[in-house]
C-alpha cells in the first residue's frame, strides 16, 4: 500500500511512521479492549498539517482517529478499521495566557499537568482533574470530569472557543472569548464530547480559575457505603460549595496502602476539599463534619497543610493502578454510571451486590456529589467466561441507572464499550446523532465504529 | 383559506383563534422590531398538540413560530412569514419537583415568578434572571441569563434534560437527569438557544438551587462609569463569588428615581448581591467594599434586610422600562454585545462615546461580572433616520465587540436584529449551522427567516 509514502510525501518523513513498537502505542489505551493497530502513525505539527492528512483521507475514505496520551477508558483510541492514527502531541503548545480573563489558549496536545505548572505563576488553575494526566484535546472530545467537577463544572463547560478540522479539510472555528452568548447554534456543545468522530480540535480556548485563598481537606470514615452516600447527599442538600467530595471503599483503600505503603483507616471513606475564604471555610468544614457525625462517621481528620493534602489526594488519585496492582497480569473494567443525587447511595449498593453475586472482585471510588462513581471489575482479558461475567454487570448496572433517569457514562464517554447503550439511553434521539454525524463526516472517516456506530 | 378550519379540525375550536387583538398580541414582542401578524394563533395543551400542529404545518409548508409571554428582545416571536403562531402558555404545569436531586420537570409556560413560589417552600430557587418574568420554554430558546449568572450560570446550564417536537413529528429525549453525561452527542445545547427554528421544547428538566443561608446586597457609587468597570474586573480578579454584580450609568439611575419615585444617588454605580454561609459572606462584602474603595467609590452601602435587598433590585430591575418611560411614544432598542472581561471597561466607555457623538440617548446597564452590558437606545420607530442611527452605532459596537474577542450577544439571542452580524461572528461556522438547520427542518417550517436566515 502507499498509505505510508503518500504521508511522508504530504508532511515530513520524520511525521510519519509504520514502526510497529509506535503502531502497537497507538493500537490501545488503558482499557480492557483488545488492541487493534493502525496501518500508519502521523504527527501533525500544526492546522495545516491536520488539514492536509484530512483532505488526503477524505478523498480516499481512509479512518482516522486522533491519538494524544491513550488515557482513554473505553476504547476510543483504538483505530478498529485501521488507517491513520493522527498523534496529536507535537501541537502542545501554551499559546496564550490572559490572566484576568481567566482564559488560556492551548493546542490539544497541551498536558494536564503542564498546564497547571505554567498557570501557578498566575495565582491561576485549570479544574477538570480526570485523574490521568490528560491532554486537553483528549479531555474536550469525551467531555471529560472528575475530582473538583462538583465545584468547577465538567470540561464542556471550561470550553469557551475551539478551532476544528472538519473530514472535509474545512477549519472553522466555534465560541467566542466572552463568558456567554446567545448566537448561532451551541457548536462548541456538540464538538466536545463527540469523541473525534465529527472532526479534529486543534486548538482550545478554555476558562481557568483563580487559587482560592485558602484551601483544606478532610478525611471523614464510615462503617458502611450506604453512610458515605448519604452524607454526600446530606451535604449537596445543605448546599455546602465542597470543591471535591469522594468515595473511596474498603477494598480500594487496602489497595492504596499496599500501593502507597500508606496507613489510611480500611474502611468506606469520603475525602473532601474545601475551597473559599479563611472564614467561609472554616464554617465550611464545620458543617461538614456535623453532617458526617450526623450520619455516625467513625473518624474525621482535616488536612491543613499541604503535604497533608497532597498525600491525601494522592492516595485518591492513585486508586485506580493501586486496585489493579493486588492482581498482576489482569485488566480491569470500569464502570461510569451517573444517576441523580438521590439514587447514589442504592445504586452504589446495588453494584456492590452486583459484584458479589457474581463473584467477582471489584473496588468501588465515586464522584459522590456528581453521583458519579465506578466499580473497576477485574478481568482477565484472554478468559472470554470472565469477560463475559464483567459485561454482564455492566449491562444490569446501565440498565439500572437509565431506569433511575441516569446515564451510562458520566466521564469515560462512549467509545466502543458503551455503542451498546446509546439506542437504550437516547432512544429516537441516536436517530438525529447519527444524521449529524453523517452531515459532517458523510465519507465516516472520522474515528469509524465509535460513539454513534455506523 | 382554509388553515383555520383545517386547525379547529385537529384539535378543538377554543385552541384555535383569527381574533385579530390575538393575531397582534401574537405579531410582536418587546423589540423595536415592526409587528407582522400570524394568519392563526394556536394554543396546545400537550405534546399531543404539539406534534399534530407541526405534522400538518411540516406537509403544507406553513411557517410555525412558538410564542409563550412575548419578553423577546429581538423579534425572536414575530411571525415574519406569517403563518400559525404557536402560543405555548396553556402548557403551564410544574410536573414534579424533586427537592434532594435539586431537579423540577416544567411544561414549557411555566414562568419564571411562578416556578420561584413554588420552589420556594422546598428551600428552593431557580437562578436564572433575565429581568422579565419570562417563559422556560422562551428562555431555553434564547439561552438567557441575567443578573444571577455570574454565579450560577446561564440558562444553558441549567438545563438537565428536554423533550422536543422536530418539525416532523418526532418527538425525541435529549440529556438525562444525572448532574453529567458524557454519553452521545450534546444535544441539549444544540436545542438550548435554537430560538424555535429546530423544533418545539415540550419539557424541561432543570436545575435548580438551595436558598443560600445567607444573602447580603450592597451598592457602590463611583464618579464614572470606568471606575465601575475596573471595580468589577478586579472582584472577578480575586476570585471573590459575588452572586450579583450590576453595573448602572447615571442617566439610567434618573430614570429609575423618577419612575419609582426613589432616591438613589444619581452616580455610576455597582449593585451586587453575596450568597454563602454567615462567616464567609462577611469576608466577601468586606473584601468587595476594600476593592471598591481602592477604586476610588464615593459611597458604600450595605442592606442586610429582605427589604432593603428588595427595594435595591427593583430599581435594577425597572430600569429597562424606566428609562424608556421618559420618553413617552418612544421604543428601545438594546445592544447586548458580551466581550472579555478585561475589554469591559474600554467597551462601555466606547459605547458612550458612539452614543454621544450620535447625539442619541442612552442609558448603559450591565452584568458586570459577566462582561455583557446593554445601551438602552431610544428610538422613534416611525423615523427611518433615528432607526437608521441606531443601527449604525450598534453595528459599530458589534464590529468592536467582535475584534476583541467577544459575541453580538451574551444573552438576548439573534432573532431578527443580530441576522446580519451571524457571518462576522461565525465564519465558516456559519454554513455548518445552517446546514443543521436544514437537516432538522428540511422544509424550514420553523420560524423562519430567524436566527441562520434561509
Amino acid at each position: 500500500m502507499n498509505l505510508y509514502a503518500d504521508l511522508c510525501e504530504l508532511l515530513r518523513v520524520d511525521q510519519v511512521t509504520q514502526n510497529d513498537a509506535e503502531r502497537m502505542r497507538h493500537g490501545q489505551d488503558e482499557s480492557y479492549h483488545r488492541p487493534q493497530l493502525p496501518d500508519v502513525v502521523v504527527f501533525p505539527e500544526s492546522t495545516d498539517d491536520v488539514v492536509a492528512v484530512l483532505r488526503y483521507a477524505n478523498d480516499r475514505r481512509t479512518p482516522v482517529v486522533p491519538f494524544a496520551v491513550g488515557s482513554s477508558l473505553e476504547g476510543h483510541v483504538i483505530p478498529v478499521r485501521g488507517g491513520i492514527s493522527l498523534d496529536m502531541m507535537r501541537m502542545n503548545k501554551i499559546r496564550e495566557i490572559r490572566r484576568d480573563d481567566f482564559l488560556v489558549c492551548v493546542e490539544p496536545g497541551v498536558c494536564k499537568e503542564q498546564l497547571n505548572a505554567a498557570l501557578k505563576r498566575y495565582g491561576l488553575f485549570f479544574s477538570v482533574d480526570p485523574g490521568a494526566d490528560a491532554s486537553m484535546g483528549g479531555m474536550a472530545a469525551t467531555n471529560a470530569s472528575g475530582t473538583t467537577t462538583v465545584r468547577y463544572g465538567v470540561m464542556r463547560d471550561q470550553v469557551r472557543a475551539l478551532e476544528v478540522a472538519l473530514p472535509d479539510g474545512r477549519v472553522i472555528h466555534t465560541g467566542s472569548l466572552a463568558a456567554k452568548s446567545s448566537s448561532g447554534y451551541h457548536l462548541n456543545g456538540l464538538f466536545v464530547g463527540s469523541e473525534g468522530t465529527l472532526g479534529v480540535i486543534t486548538e482550545l480556548w478554555l476558562r481557568v480559575h483563580g487559587l482560592p485563598e485558602s484551601v483544606s481537606a478532610a478525611r471523614a470514615t464510615f462503617s458502611s457505603i450506604a453512610a458515605c452516600a448519604s452524607t454526600a447527599v446530606a451535604v449537596m442538600g445543605a448546599g455546602i460549595p465542597v470543591a471535591r467530595m469522594e468515595l473511596i471503599d474498603e477494598p480500594t483503600m487496602r489497595g492504596v496502602n499496599r500501593y502507597r505503603n500508606t496507613s489510611f483507616p480500611e474502611a468506606p471513606t469520603l475525602f473532601f476539599e474545601f475551597h473559599g475564604n479563611a472564614s467561609g471555610l472554616q464554617q465550611d468544614v464545620s458543617a461538614v463534619r456535623e453532617i458526617a457525625e450526623g450520619e455516625g462517621c467513625a473518624s474525621f481528620s482535616v488536612e491543613t497543610t499541604e503535604e497533608g493534602r497532597k498525600r491525601l489526594w494522592d492516595s485518591r488519585h492513585v486508586s485506580y493502578p493501586a486496585f489493579r496492582a493486588q492482581f498482576p497480569g489482569k485488566r480491569s473494567l470500569a464502570t461510569d454510571v451517573c444517576v441523580p443525587l438521590t439514587e447514589f447511595a442504592a445504586a452504589v449498593s446495588y453494584t456492590r451486590s452486583l459484584l458479589d453475586e457474581a463473584g467477582m472482585i471489584g473496588g468501588i471510588v465515586g464522584h459522590a456529589g456528581d453521583g458519579n462513581f465506578h466499580a473497576q471489575i477485574i478481568v482477565d482479558p484472554d478468559d472470554p467466561q470472565d469477560v463475559g461475567k464483567a459485561h454482564d454487570l455492566t449491562d444490569r448496572l446501565v440498565h439500572y441507572a437509565l431506569t433511575s433517569g441516569g446515564t451510562c457514562t458520566g466521564e469515560h464517554g462512549v467509545g466502543l464499550g458503551k455503542r451498546a447503550y446509546q439506542s437504550a439511553e437516547h432512544g429516537s434521539s441516536l436517530e438525529l446523532m447519527r444524521s449529524i454525524k453523517q452531515l459532517i463526516d458523510p465519507n465516516n472517516i472520522m474515528n469509524p465504529g465509535k460513539l454513534v456506530g455506523d
